[in-house]
């Protein structure tokens, strides 16, 4: 590459930064709730890209919480201990064991993404829904069915994330809470993030996920929505359009819309740097879920 | 119980607090570091003292940081998946897989103390020595023997325990740590709670053993030593009257008075309560490490 | 006493501390406000019995405001200086010279009390009712008759208060207030306590007296009353249930529940520490005034 | 007075407002300490006109700090109790109880002092060198003789005083302290100023003296310094230029200086707004005390 | 001048001094808007007067904002460019060119008074209206006429303006905005006062004038009104009564007065110190405007 | 453009964004001072470039100050006003009504900067060493000789610059000074820069210039050199290779570096972005001049 070429190419890098200008000033002290899995958390190379995409909403001003999942990595400490995964209605059969083995995995992950967010120089923290009496839950059942420890969050404690946010630490939470008799419960990570981001208005929701948004038809990928109004989403639930695995999430974004999240976003983790992309480009990627009335704004 | 002894009980009662007063006033927004194993972490009802007594310290305004091991229970855990702990001159060979467990095992203990805390309405919060950076670690030898993920304390960020602490959370802190390239490291416990305690410049450094302090001779159990000066715990460890198992926690002690933890304890934690009896008696329980020159005062 | 029973001995204070840690955390930050007069004021040992309370108090983290009386002493001043103490309907006729060694008097109670608490460690700082204009009084009059320069509360500055709370001092308030032309009164110290703990919001109200509490029938000894709901105080006064003395400390009870104190406690300042008794069990000692609506509380 | 005669009148008002201004600019924000007694306590009018002057000391930016006298008050109320008051040295020979009336009466002053500022509307505190253990003390003898509860000032704790500054309240300090195991002390009022002055680095301290300063020879009233050097101050007492009362004023002065105060005054509390005349004209008026090397600034 | 001579004329400037306490402490931490322009804006001496005055209030303890014009010294310039200056309806005709002379001279008028009052010791710092986006213009027209860049305020952000007085500056204001494409404007400096005033919710807005204040009828000069309610000031406008040049003004002062600044005055610049005059005399000079209900206050 | 290539923009800008994340953390609440002037002043593009720049300077975190110069637009209103610019060794010759005109330009300058950023959503705010008192200055001269109002800077008082910084406005700052009499006073824009940089111990001072960079050898445009240390800058201005323009400026970089700037940068403000440039590759562009031991970190 010749000067003029190089010169060329750093120019065009500084217009990249200026164009990302209006987006740093609009979510400058903004609270933005990553859920992390899927894809994005077993590839490697996607795992360090989200890192850094977290690292630089940080730098900029933003302030974004991490909520993990564990999924793939519980069943596979589950099958080394000698044990085989139960699920109902897409629910992890939780017994006692299982419930030792998830917390532990989930630490694990943890901390292995507290880990990579140090080593970028970014001031992370890693805790789970215990720490600070955070997240109180109750038994969630499957269909009537009572399939152990797994848990309803029923009340957020936001004061040691505030703690963590207002002393610069990236907050990273493994979904684990306990009932009020002190009982561990494993808690879905989506339905986590989303008890999260609605205790702490927070502007942003964004779930990566392994899918490219929500459909107007599951059967027609050119049907890619852009955006949802709440009156939309609950259309496209109760129309039958979308796939049996998107409703539980889509309700999940449904009910943190009407809790205060200004957008709750569903893009595609297994894309490069979609977190930047979703914040630093005007259409952004995937679906947004937003209130009815704001869709003229 | 007739009315005239039970206000008798209630004005004794009454009194034992009013006891306390002086220490409560001495101890007053010091940190004081628990280094928390052995008996005193098996038994369920040693344990809730423990923590019962840590929430009372932190009510009357001490700044208690709980530094904890797990050491049997990662032996279980790695038997039950097929392994055989190896030790070497007392330390645990750490390959990978064991790595891998030593962490998620620590995370669990972790969390139960939180658990408890937070039970009794205590503000706690668990963390590990890779959050904030907190422990940088070097690969430990045992006799020049590598053995593997064992690490020795470099460096301590203390910036998140006292993040913490001015937000009135109790940290609870599992050591592991990280070396500079991001790789995981096992760490003593009790070099874990020597280099906090010294890095905090701690007002109390105290070990729950499962001895009743440390003996002028080994072999007479009439010689327990309630002061040890450095200069006579240098020379104990010379003559060769305390054992083996003494030595390296001997060392700790000495290591952290000489780095500004104003005394250090080894106390009994088989012994309910021992934390408050070493706080709110004169005399106090175990053998105290202090400067030579702090004997007079 | 043997080793085994000096261990049983520290152990049981130990569970004496632990104990009072729910207490602790129940009135953590809380204002109390403490009228102290009575027998507890003579007796040397039980003086410093409250002034040891009131500073356990302290430093578990409560704000304890101490007003005073003086009665007793300022009769005997009045005496050496050749006048005769006069009262009418319990009130001390105050003419501006008994005005002036009733001030005098009452600020050296107050600097004693001052002492004591500074001698056990304890930040106190004594202040009349003139400090920061604290309180303005107007005339008040025995059924009619003017008594002089005795004085009704109609405005409470707490300023002072809260600026001697906020550094850690424990004021101790002598009942003098000035009318707004700058002229001096005394106040009844039931009257002044009642109005400074309504002005602050007090957490409580503990009124140390020479009696044992209120009782349904001031004939019948076994009668004691330890609750009293407002409505129910109320109907005591109008049944003529309640002696004569009793009757204007109801009724400041009364008043400053309904302004807002959560709870007011008329207990007995013989009985040694009855402050930590009140503070520190759960049925306390004396007789509660609480709200109606708090019995099922 | 016609509108032109008033109006000149306004104008030449303005005009002294503006005059004030370097000085107002040049204080803002020091500590003043003024030493309060002789005829300026006698007189009501002279006495309001001190009031009015700290009052607009405050004002204006600066931190007065009043510490007062009160020896005829107190010699009147020992007599009214059938005492003799009795002087060894110029120092009041101080039985228990005289130490009692001696603590009455400095408090009935102290707050009367404190009802005159608050009537104009300004916050003020009135405090003994009890208070928040300002003032320790240790016996003070005459010529070796032992003359009962007179104090030297040994320690000074400056937090309560800092504490109503900061806080907005003219503190008034009456100078009763006492020794390490809780016996009041009275002490004389000179030295309690200069204890405090000294303590707090105060930019100035005023004594209020019934003379017009210090002479070069007592003996000729044309002689009157307005400012001396330490080194001139050391030399006139060596020279025995100075009556005896002004001797221990002269000493207290030099101390202060050498302790850290910027400039020490002796001025005439008979004159009317003494305090004004000294911090707002140019020459100032009475005798200022100051160190050798600040001639020159 | 004798020293007796010398002596009362001191003492009556202490008591000129006393005088004004009261007048200090009620406005103490209020903000005060002077509107500044008219003759004491080229006379050397006035102009040292306001400014003096103005520090005065600054050192007292009140927060003055000067917001200045420049009318004439725009005039002399555009002359000196060689244009005609043009007005229509008292306005300015304000072309491109006509615009940048106004902006530069009120930028040199603007320092000139920052110069003076950092010379007697203030601080002060000089701002326009596009100095942290303050006054957002739009396009006033003269009786419909399109006169050039000439700006009615829009919006008033009022940050900086807060950001200078809580770090000790006086603000001093040129009445230039801009529309929210960022043209610059010219805005008339009364109609920048009043929105100033308002936006503050300032305790008082002063219209330093080279008139006497507001008379009842304009052609009689004994008719000056000392104090105006708005239903009056409204009257008189409607009544014909008073002129021309008035109008605007009242009807500025009418505004301010409704937005919420507690009284509004017309002053004679002209006259000296007319601004301490109005602050620290009973009944100030000029013409107040006033709330209808304040009139009995 | 396709789907793909858009996606692959999208990402290559988001991978943009990520590499500048070591630069941000690097200079995170860093300050960095920029002499604003030539051509990147003149260019209406080139202007919004820096303009840009300097925004997401402040919105990732460091606090740039701007301070620029107005040379060619006083000459033109010097013109304009029929008056001929004079210099002497470079220096304007800086007559009284020379000073009325260079003020009055570089105030329009100075505003016209702080619209722009304004404009684009960050707060700014324009002053002169004037405001707060922040620049004093002496006369300097050109060669001995007399040139007018051409000041050195002998003070600089930062109050006013941290009080902007502190509240999140950009300071833009136009050199003009006083000197102890009020005088006004040109300061050459370089000068000021380096007086303002060194006074804050600036982390970078950046000038924006017409030229590349230095030169090693004047007459070789290949021998640009991008690291000089301070010794080699001394040594260039004494071997004579470096031209008469460079002199003054590298001068004024030596002097910063000596004065606690940590590196002062020559870069050409021809180049667009040409501070982002700088700021966010690893080799920079232009000159840098560092201490001699930085070299090797």
């Amino acid at each position: 590459m010749n000067f003029t070429d190089k010169m060329n190419e750093v120019v065009f890098k500084a217009e990249t930064l200026i164009e990302a200008l209006p987006y740093i000033q609009k979510f400058k002290d903004k609270i933005v709730v990553v859920k992390y899995g899927g894809s994005a958390m077993l590839d490697p190379e996607l795992k360090m890209n989200v890192i850094k995409d977290c690292a630089l909403l940080k730098f900029v001003g933003m302030h974004p919480v991490i909520v993990h999942g564990g999924g793939k990595e519980i069943s596979k400490w589950v099958g080394l201990l000698g044990h085989e995964p139960k699920f109902v209605e897409g629910l992890r059969v939780t017994d006692p064991e299982t419930m030792e083995v998830a917390e532990m995995v989930l630490s694990k992950v943890n901390k292995s993404l507290v880990t990579m967010l140090e080593q970028i120089g970014v001031k992370a923290a890693g805790i789970s829904g215990k720490d600070g009496g955070m997240l109180t839950c109750e038994k969630k059942y499957a269909n009537g069915q009572d399939i152990g420890f797994v848990g309803n969050v029923t009340k957020v404690k936001t004061d040691i994330i505030n703690t963590l946010i207002n002393n610069d630490y990236i907050p990273v939470i493994a979904p684990i809470g306990m009932d009020v008799s002190g009982n561990s419960y494993n808690i879905n990570a989506d339905d986590a993030a989303c008890a999260v981001a609605s205790a702490l208005k927070a502007e942003k929701l964004a779930f990566l996920t392994d899918i490219e948004g929500v459909y107007k038809d599951k059967n027609d990928p050119s049907s890619l929505l852009s955006v949802l109004t709440l009156t939309e989403a609950e259309n496209l639930i109760g129309d039958g359009y979308v796939g049996g695995g998107m409703i539980p999430k889509l309700k999940n974004c449904i009910e943190s819309v009407k809790s205060g999240v200004s957008r709750v976003h569903i893009i595609d983790g297994r894309s490069p740097h979609c977190l930047l992309l979703e914040f630093f480009t005007d259409k952004g990627i995937g679906t947004a879920i937003i209130k009815d009335e704001a869709v003229y704004n």
